[in-house]
């Protein structure tokens, strides 16, 4: 591969292009730029920027990205939850749609960028798994229910004190039911209803843009904005000019985490259609690093040209697909579709109403909430079902970023408490065979009187030896005075630390001082490199390790037959007290 | 057992106490309380408080500790490390040795006792369990580094500014170098000398108890005390007297995170020490959570007397043990001496210097400096020594619970870390048996080349799927396109959460349409059970399923001799794009 080609994978497909190829990128960039239209204008509202801004974030992320990505369907632009994280960080800062509000919002955009960059370069894409898909489901459903009742106000044609608490919104709403301006209610209702019709009819109607159109010529032709009817107003026309962000120390400091949340959750929703898509299609590789990369570049390129924080988004980049993109040039092409509607047509905007846009958003999010996920947890995995529900609750509650930072917390405290009570099996030989299974699991198990045989099935390691030990005295304590062996099966051990060595030292040592036999089998190459150099190996004997359960028993068998009524060495070293 | 036997396990010795017993325990108690009358005011003067209020804290604790504590040789009481948390908790809000400051002290012992009594009546004892060994170790040694050059201003006579760094405790011993008051360091010298001496030519011998008389009485003798060497001077005689804490809301507040520190800490060297001592009597058995209430009630008893926060100790615990103890009585004969010398003796202490407690604390905490465990773990763990290390700079750098924090939060970091990233092996077997081994460890395996075998050593979850995934593709991609078929030996696998569920349906069907024959072998019983709930049984099917690798392997060669050259059904299935 050559230079150019490793670093700008757009060159992998320049070399090969061909008509088949344009004839798809060219359908599909159209229809994604004339959803990119209403879409980009409605974000920009969540974002609590003026539309324009929405648009503006729409030209130069896309090219950026269509050279740099490694993704050739995936469709960068404003999404609905960056821009609510967006509007999270910077309205504790400014008022929304004021010069220092727009201005933090780019910086953010540039801190975005920056951060992800550096994030690829350094290669730490991996941090995106430890978000899990219940956190994200929990987190995702919760923050559409916060979007879609922000445009309440829209909706309704009245102002509502400022919240991103669904329940503080409600009753916001509740309490100004009196002031509802009937006409933008109605224009916002006949909004939804007519997405969602268009959309049951063809799916390929271009249904949000539709309600644009309908939305200008029904204010344009019945003068609603006279009768009290908000629209978006003056839009000033061409392209956005070249700016530099402000980069104060002050402003760095408080949207710091802000961009840090926006970073990885817009990294993480790119990622995931990027590679739901290139699943599909298999004629080029992903890479997450790379990914990076490119959309740190689009959101520090779109900062300079008064962007705000954009990331590949699941409905556009699905429309993208299904309508053939075979390259990036069909981003380029959207692109370049909004650059001419930034030069000519937006004049046509001054007349769009607010509650239209909010019609547009509301059908967007709604679709979202996913309940059907939570069902199939509760039925298959009660602890990851908690971990979404108090995810959704804590993002509905508490707020955008401590949701998904609670979340993230739980999951991985989960992850800990699991290993610091990991499964131990006895286990008990399959008649007639030379295999062992649970006891617990297995009725019809053969297991000797005079031998214990366990299974850890976790890594060793400090948080859960003292819970293992438990477990190891109690079951010795079952099996009574005739028990005269211990088989550990550690086939199962992923891992060792040094106190988890300590450990089995200590342990070995006190179990044969209390005249028992102690043989190992199935140690993993790892754990017994660890066991090496600790001096367990040593301590233990490797002619005492062995390859399977079957082997370690026909070995304590020998050892019995050797010494058949040993029980006196037994009681004596039981007395022992060194 | 008994009602009263269950929940005062003091009733267990009780009642088969003979005469043999007390021997042991009256040397043991009479030998620790002459180590606790120069610790107790020692330590009091690391919390910061007048060295009377050691004696207190070493009082009624004791008696309830041996009562309701499950150890018969712990010995409980004003240990070093608690007294310094104390320090650093309590100066935060006021000056040290005012009355606010010895209130706010004894506010903290009934915090930290009712902490430790409300986790014990809920059992979460295992919480200890977090806290591993190397950041312990990197803890302590810190703590005692701290410990011990805090006491450098009674050692030189000098007053040096309020710091727990030590870098800034040893810029300002050498800034003041010049007002170093001679007689008393020469006196705090000799003290230490004399302990180092003592202990050399017998360890039975009180040093510290040696030092102080002798402290006491060149003070007497040649009245250094009017040639400026700063001595204990008037000590309230009597007991301690029955105040209850005061417990305004903002104290709490205030205090709340070092009781937790504390209660986790001193309830964790405690418990430490105490399964030291019984693993070596092995009469009665320990129960760490009635632990946790024993210690508890000490702390809110003592609290009610004038006492500041205690737990069992390492010293004296030892000291204790080997003078004979064998029940709580020892302990409580302890009690009893200091309680007399609270009675009688206090006009003695006036002369006390306090270089010479100085002298009594360096010399204890310098033995708490491990270095040898980080030799240790350099050879056998480089990761658990880096985490030592990091846990020692950050208790010298940024203060005693931050460091402890940091090492907790490193360790369970790299717990995570690690199962992110698990090690997978590929298998070949070991010619002429039905063993299979890690190719990368065993030289002569024969590995087929249609057939990959795999072993993943991991529970398999969110956080390491993505690793997984590419590490398979990889293996596949290596085998290049003689490969006909994967055989995943499960057997180590721990656990699969619903996001790895999830993975794998998609990982079968996704090499299977492929073209590739997927088999599973060793699957233990709760990732069964977890693939039975979640459809991927029914999915992979029990045929594909086997107990052993052999049995996968030979079940692959006769599907493999039913379709001998099945060439054109892979190479189909590959274009396949569903």
């Amino acid at each position: 591969m050559s230079f150019f080609s490793r670093h700008i994978p757009a060159f992998q497909w320049i070399a090969t292009y061909d008509r088949k190829q344009f004839q798809g990128d060219l359908a599909a960039g159209l229809t994604v730029g004339v959803m990119l239209i209403p879409q980009g204008m409605a974000y920009a509202m969540i974002a609590g920027l003026p539309p324009i801004y929405g648009l503006y974030a729409s030209t130069l992320p896309l090219i950026i990205y269509a050279l740099l990505g490694t993704s050739r369907q995936l469709a960068v632009g404003p999404v609905a939850m960056v821009s609510l994280l967006t509007a999270t960080g910077v309205a504790a800062l400014a008022e929304p749609n004021t010069e220092t509000y727009i201005m933090l919002a780019i910086t953010l955009a540039f801190m975005v960028g920056a951060i992800q960059f550096l994030l690829g370069v350094f290669r730490l894409g991996f941090l995106v798994n430890f978000l899990s898909h219940p956190v994200v489901s929990g987190f995702t459903s919760a923050a559409a229910l916060i979007i879609g009742f922000s445009q309440l106000k829209h909706l309704m044609g009245v102002s509502l004190p400022k919240s991103q608490k669904v329940h503080e919104i409600l009753i916001g709403a509740v309490q100004h039911m009196d002031q509802i301006h009937w006409p933008t209610l109605l224009l916002g209702i006949s909004g939804i209803a007519l997405i969602l019709i268009a959309r049951r009819i063809d799916r390929r109607i271009p249904a949000p843009l539709l309600a644009v159109i309908v939305g200008i010529g029904a204010v344009s032709v019945w003068h609603l904005d006279q009768g009290g009817v908000r629209v978006v107003g003056e839009v000033p026309g061409g392209l956005p000019s070249l700016m530099f962000p402000q980069l104060d120390g002050a402003s760095l400091k408080a949207l710091l985490g802000t961009a840090l949340a926006i970073s990885l959750v817009s990294f993480m929703e790119s990622i995931a259609v990027a590679k739901a898509i290139q699943s599909r299609h298999k004629d080029y590789e992903l890479d997450a690093n790379k990914e990076l990369i490119a959309l740190g570049s689009a959101n520090l390129g779109g900062a300079l040209f008064q962007g705000y924080p954009v990331t590949g988004g699941f409905s556009r980049t699905a429309v993208n697909d299904q309508a053939g993109a075979r390259t990036g040039l069909a981003s380029m092409i959207s692109a370049l579709l909004i650059i001419l509607t930034l030069l000519f047509l937006t004049p046509l905007f001054h007349d769009l109403p607010n509650a239209i846009l909010a019609s547009v958003i509301m059908v967007a999010v709604f679709g979202l909430i996913d309940y059907t996920e939570a069902i199939r947890l509760w039925k298959t995995d009660r602890s990851d079902f908690w971990m979404l529900l108090i995810t959704f609750f804590a993002t509905l509650g508490l707020g955008i970023e401590e949701g998904i930072g609670i979340g993230v917390i739980l999951s991985l405290g989960l992850v800990i408490y699991r290993t610091s009570r990991p499964h131990i099996a006895t286990l008990g030989r399959v008649p007639g065979s030379s295999f062992y299974r649970n006891v617990d699991r297995f009725s019809d198990l053969e297991v000797p009187s005079d031998l214990l045989i366990l299974r850890l099935d976790a890594q060793l390691y400090f948080a859960n030896l003292n819970y293992c030990k438990d477990h190891i005295n109690e079951k010795i304590r079952e099996k009574g005075d005739a028990l005269r062996g211990i088989i550990l099966n550690a086939e199962s051990i992923s891992h060792i630390d040094s106190s988890a060595a300590h450990f089995l030292a200590d342990l070995v040592r006190e179990l044969r001082q209390r005249g028992y036999i102690v043989l190992l089998n199935s140690v993993i190459g790892p754990v017994r490199d660890k066991m090496g150099l600790t001096g367990l190996l040593d301590l233990i004997g490797t002619q005492n390790m062995f390859m399977s359960v079957q082997e370690a028993v026909d070995a304590f068998d020998d050892q019995r037959k050797k010494h058949p009524a040993d029980d006196s060495y037994r009681s004596y070293s039981t007395q022992v007290n060194p």
